[in-house]
């Protein structure tokens, strides 16, 4: 029997009912990806807008109309069950987070799942870089920007960036490693000023938890996942599954094979 | 007769006193380069050195003992007439700016061809980032750091560093485009905080003339080829020469093959 991936086995426990909390820190060095499903008639022109905006929407993988699997990321996925904690949106409002949507698929819906910051935080970790919101505990820091995604059909809205801060060295490091995965949001999108991009307040995010920025240090800001769901939230679509923030699908792919070099 | 490369003309046209000036935008896309001549006594701590400060000494070239050729470089490339003007050096004192070295040349002496940022500065340009000191005709402003080489033999002393200043999503797209590059000083070695650096004033550079930091830019510090150059002059060898600033050895090595990607 071949040996079962990490991404797999994590799935398993969690159709079986076994893991029901969030996957940071679930099988380490595997891709976990954000969830999009949409009904088909509005899928291509997310798909659209994904390709367009690739720095805060990169496509891991797109399901056939109707089918719940994305084999390319594992061969017995099925997007329905694989996640522990489901956000349901009927016309742009949350009406339930369940553990399964089996219940409400439909023979229209497609499945996007995008690459997520969990990759690179990863290989900065490897660098020996301390990302303070890990080291405190909390969610990453992100906010609106003034910078304007490239619209497509109805999705359109700013740019929704994570922040960082590091030391300058270890920024500079920073931008060389991520630069290597652009399948998981790629080079950081700004630094240093981030009243140039709209920011007025770093102590204030948007979404996740505010993190000191040091003496000595530059906040470094990167595209981030939030940013699609923050663009459906506007077009309110007559329906849409996602993942719970934090709940992410984990897939067979490995971090390491997302890089560049 | 094979086609003459752009480097090895403007070395005949030098040998021929038809070039007397300054080499930069002479044969576009082809490595110029820093040039050190000293005695084979101070040579092997001075590779050493090198060796161990690949950012600011990153060595394209050194010559057998008593040679001036660098074939690797140019097949017919003489160090003793190849340049436009050099300087000699006596105990540390500048004692003469010839443009031929061959009456003071010695069977003791070892060439070292180290990398300049005129490679990176063409790729930068490329990219269709604008280079403050370029635009404004002067010198790249340079400063004496904080950050201590690594010492070897008697060669010791601070980094010295050129500073580019850019809007941050060009210093971003700055560090992945001279990262390519680590044989012409590569990626940055600081960004955004000069008094992190021990520079105290960007006003006021030790080497080359100052330029504007706007509002809505970062000042960007590389690593620069004048280090070798202020550790030598504090080292006082009994002899050296060097290129005169501006006045570089222009080689065949084309820039685009100094890039890793």
């Amino acid at each position: 029997m071949d040996r079962e991936p990490a991404g797999a086995r994590v799935r398993r426990r969690i159709r079986a009912g076994d893991l029901a909390g969030p996957t940071a820190g679930e099988a380490p060095g595997s891709v976990q990806a954000n969830l999009v499903v949409l009904p088909s008639a509005l899928a291509h022109d997310f798909l659209r807008f994904a390709q367009a905006n690739p720095r805060p929407c990169p496509v891991l993988a797109v399901s056939e109309p109707g089918s719940p699997r994305l084999p390319r990321l594992g061969e017995d996925l099925d997007v329905r069950t694989d996640l522990s904690r489901y956000r349901v949106w009927r016309h742009g409002e949350l009406v339930d987070e369940p553990t399964d949507v089996r219940d409400v698929w439909r023979d229209d819906l497609v499945a996007f799942a995008l690459g997520c910051s969990f990759s690179f935080e990863q290989a900065l970790i490897e660098e020996g870089i301390e990302l303070r919101h890990l080291t405190c505990g909390s969610n990453v820091p992100m906010y609106r920007t003034s910078i304007p995604c490239v619209p497509a059909g109805p999705f359109r809205g700013p740019l929704v960036v994570s922040m960082r801060p590091l030391p300058p060295a270890d920024a500079i490091r920073a931008i060389q490693v991520t630069s290597r995965f652009p399948a998981v949001h790629g080079a950081p999108v700004h630094i240093g000023l981030p009243e140039r991009i709209g920011i007025a307040d770093l102590a204030r995010p948007d979404y996740g938890d505010a993190v000191a920025v040091r003496d000595g240090e530059l906040p470094v800001f990167w595209a981030c996942g939030v940013t699609p769901q923050a663009v459906i939230a506007e077009v309110r679509p007559e329906f849409c599954i996602t993942h719970a923030p934090g709940y992410m699908l984990v897939t067979d792919l490995r971090n390491a094979a997302l890089s560049l070099g």
